[in-house]
């Protein structure tokens, strides 16, 4: 059981994305992740998928998900769910800064990009 | 893959909690339930335990986690780790709405009153 004052997001090694873990494996976390990021104007994550289910929580900005030909748009007040293993890629097509809480139902967190190479994860999840 | 705006609380039948879920079984997940609440001043939970892991990210007021005779407080921006199967009760301790996300590592979530009896949730998770 444990209590923590939200950390501030810092600058990642993925550029135009800040970020903070507020839950994970540190806490004693097995089933469940949590961070907060910020995708600046003009940034996206990679395409990339995991090895668990995704939930995403926008507070603000304009976001587009992107699934293949697929694009889902999302704003402030609109949460995103991405299945097991679901090839994805988070776009900030907005001129504001796009505020997410991800939360994922495995920690730590895996990342692969879509050739299965797992990704370097530039933060503790 | 699912895009949805917030529903918004509604009254539930716990006195004084409002309730919606954000993500669940209804969107096809298993590992990952997400509501958001809020507590008005004077209200808590009942004391209770979920066969999972949980995190609950407080947005405003000024809340207390009581386990047994431990009290550990909390406020904005800060978040709150709850182990599998550790009881728990959430009160607020403030004078304004007590606003919160809870995340459960599975969905549908069950929750059970300290002798063990099923709580039948007032809402669909």
């Amino acid at each position: 059981m444990h209590v923590s004052p939200n950390p501030s997001l810092t600058r990642s090694a993925l550029p135009g994305i800040l970020h903070a873990t507020l839950a994970g494996s540190k806490h004693g976390l097995q089933g469940l992740s949590v961070w907060t990021q910020i995708l600046e104007a003009g940034s996206a994550t990679p395409p990339h998928r995991h090895d668990c289910e995704e939930v995403v929580l926008c507070s603000g900005g304009r976001g587009e998900l992107r699934i293949g030909e697929r694009s889902l748009p999302f704003g402030a007040d609109s949460t995103v769910t991405i299945p097991r293993n679901a090839l994805h890629q988070i776009v900030n097509v907005g001129v504001e800064p796009l505020r997410i809480v991800a939360i994922f139902s495995r920690s730590p967190v895996e990342a692969f990009f879509p050739d299965g190479q797992r990704i370097d994860l530039p933060w503790a999840s």
